[in-house]
């Protein structure tokens, strides 16, 4: 298993339609073949100034590139996730003690 | 629900004693009441730095104020947390247009 996450904050004012129709369109990537447990979360930590979160898994590190290498995915970078997105870290985590698996 | 999550980075050499006795001492941090689905993660992102996360999930603020107080975690972070750990980034999570409930 693999968890793909990215906290990110947006150029939309808060609560505003622009940040709800970021949200809505971002749903479509959990479409995506692969995509487990996708989740959009919002960021409450004081200790951090980023606002949201997408959270997903993957099987293993072949469905993780199929993933980025998907249509709707590299259209959702380059159409919105570009232009709207102020700031962002990726995090991906493995449990503890397992090698992501390729599979073959 | 509220997820607290720490990515992070040990100053002990991958793969050491002192790594494996850290990551087993904190697993008591699982034992701390009001803790559910708590994790150790390896963070396998080539975008950042840290090497490790814990996640643990709280039904709400009030079970997460418990935590931060209760005295295995301050002695945890006290004895070992500020001594071996080098770098870390807190991030917490609500699901999207969850407010998180403080229990009355």
């Amino acid at each position: 298993m693999i968890r793909h996450t990215v906290a990110f904050s947006l150029r939309h004012e808060s609560g505003s339609a622009e940040e709800t129709a970021f949200l809505a369109a971002a749903r479509g990537l959990a479409s995506i073949p692969g995509v487990q447990r996708f989740e959009q979360l919002r960021q409450v930590s004081p200790h951090s100034d980023f606002r949201f979160s997408f959270s997903m898994e993957f099987a293993d590190a072949d469905a993780y590139d199929s993933y980025n290498e998907h249509p709707f995915h590299q259209s959702f970078v380059a159409e919105r996730w570009v232009a709207e997105v102020t700031g962002f870290q990726e995090l991906d985590f493995v449990p503890l003690g397992e090698v992501p698996a390729r599979a073959t």
